[in-house]
């Protein structure tokens, strides 16, 4: 049963339009500005033309962030000075608003809902909480596979399904979010795993680490990927979802489902940092057509974050030296994302007001 | 009458509040989330306790953008295919709402008010049209001063007294726009002269020219250096304002007051691109304290633009190829700079709910 709503998932993510892109391009030619003026903003918002099949594609709003949290098996290693239980406190701050990224979504509008699929605690229900722990915390990728193969279908359908529920209910683009201690670890093995780069080329200092602990981090990383190579024979391409439970998180298999399933319904997901990147890997090596529905929402400090997002052709929106994750990324992002599909709404075009564009 | 206030306004620029900043340093580290973790948010929210004089600063919100339009007499060097009349038809845009940066502010919640400082015809009365013409253009820089001393002060008086209006409306934070066609011409010359880098170093495409139209851009600009240079004597910050009225604009000059009359009720201002760093560094030679109330927007495509930031010793926080110039790029800033109080505001901090930060 389950394992179907992925397949159907994967099947149902398709090229964008081409015709659409061509009218949004059209459209942005005859706008009241110099031709390309608004850079960045202009290639976005043909692109969203072609994902929504529609010119104007919808304005992005409303907005909907999902924070995926789950804790990490590797952390036994020593790979963070950060206590585990963290991850669990750190969901209570979502829930009461009063972590960073609430600070950021209530600036610029976005809805936050927080999901456990893999907290290694329990959380208590509460107000903006879905419980869809798939397990108690992933194993330590050191001595086995993260997870099952059926963990690791079972989380990437969490993710599917929050997107349906989010756009069920009213969103029009989705945001990535994520928590879990030590899921920069899992981030960068993920990432010199769907690469093929060297784990000290893509693994950074986290949240801020001391550079012994940086040493034994790409030494974990390392010893991970020997230990599960073998499983994908070095081509990630052929079993996406034995990379992904072999050295990720549970919180990495949600997001690829949430990208998978925002992309299925044509709807725009933001990546926040090096998690999203990393799962955005997943999701893409699943469905290749899924990288058009992504946007990078910033340029984050991690190295492995530029490796992914090079991997997926994906230009990073914003460079502000963030190293947070939640999706405080993604949230910044948003206003510059909705901008670029408002300008195609709500912008006179020089024959609407009679004036000559430059020849 | 009118120079007194620029007089006291330069005066009331004072320095930033080292306590404030200090405050704000010590809070950032209790807040919770990783130490330097929101990157450039933090350095920003530090700068603007010590611009307050307070910690945590008021949140900025209303914002204000302030669109200066004038007219160049230079146009008539052929440095642009724009029409003049271009002025006049935008701002006729920005009125109706259909510009860019409509669009831009509905998206961010950032209040638009125009104001004509220089439009070569008649604007008729509207409503968010304020009427503060000194001059129906300026005259052409290759040929004569583009202002007399008089009308540049007289500029510079009526951007103070945007401000203070604005401010006194309740505005807690100020942007910059503009529109004038060929106002990158002056722009690019204002920089040349404050800087003393050659023409051909701060000159760029503006809206979009050809080679041959850049070409003789930059000899413009050359030319009309070598006529007023004896004016300040290859020492700009011996007579800003004569800088100002040789080679700028009506809408530089009304910035530069503008941004003024900002750091003197110490709130910050959010310049947008070329034109803005141009009235940036006449502001900044009048004031030097008032650099601290400044924030770069956004990287413009416009090299002269980089030139002037650097001078002032101000990093960009957006780079999305922007070149359209109205505000678009100060207005898609604004939601990263209201985050950065914000989360001093909001964010929960480690010891209120019992959360160990790492060692």
């Amino acid at each position: 049963m389950t394992s179907e709503l992925l397949g159907l998932t994967i099947e149902s993510v398709r090229p964008l339009d081409g015709p659409a892109i061509e009218q949004a391009r059209e459209l942005q030619a005859r706008l009241t500005k110099p031709a390309g003026s608004l850079g960045a903003l202009e290639e976005l918002s043909e692109r969203l033309a072609g994902l929504a099949g529609s010119c104007p594609p919808p304005l992005l709003e409303p907005a909907e962030l999902a924070i995926f949290a789950g804790d990490h098996g590797v952390h036994a290693q020593g790979v963070t000075p950060w206590p585990q239980v963290v991850t669990a406190q750190m969901v209570g701050n979502f829930l009461a608003g009063g972590a960073a990224v609430n600070a950021l979504a209530r600036q610029t509008g976005v809805g936050v809902t927080v999901v456990d699929v893999g907290v290694a605690t329990d959380v208590p229900p509460a107000k903006g909480l879905i419980s869809a722990k798939v397990r108690a915390g992933t194993r330590d990728m050191t001595v086995e596979p993260a997870l099952t193969r059926a963990e690791t279908t079972a989380a990437l359908e969490v993710g599917i399904q929050i997107a349906h529920q989010l756009i069920d209910g009213g969103a029009r683009i989705l945001l990535t979010g994520d928590m879990g201690i030590a899921n920069t670890t899992a981030s960068a093995a993920l990432i010199a795993a769907f690469t093929g780069r060297e784990p000290g080329l893509v693994t950074g200092y986290g949240t801020g680490i001391d550079a012994p602990t940086h040493l034994r981090k790409v030494e974990v990383i390392g010893k991970a990927l020997s230990l599960h190579g073998h499983l994908w024979q070095n081509d990630p391409a052929r079993d996406p979802i034995a990379v992904l439970g072999a050295v990720g998180g549970l919180e990495h298999a949600a997001l690829a489902g949430y990208i998978l399933g925002a992309a299925s319904r044509r709807v725009p997901v933001i990546l926040d940092g090096v998690i999203a990147a990393a799962a955005a890997l997943a999701a893409a090596a699943l469905a290749p057509d899924s990288r058009d529905a992504m946007i990078a929402g910033h340029r984050s400090v991690e190295p492995g974050a530029d490796v992914a997002l090079t991997r997926l052709e994906l230009a990073p929106l914003l460079d502000l030296g963030l190293r947070l994750g939640e999706g405080t990324g993604a949230v910044l992002a948003y206003p510059v994302v909705a901008s670029a599909v408002r300008v195609l709404h709500e912008m006179a075009t020089f024959d609407s007001i009679d004036i000559a564009p430059a020849p």
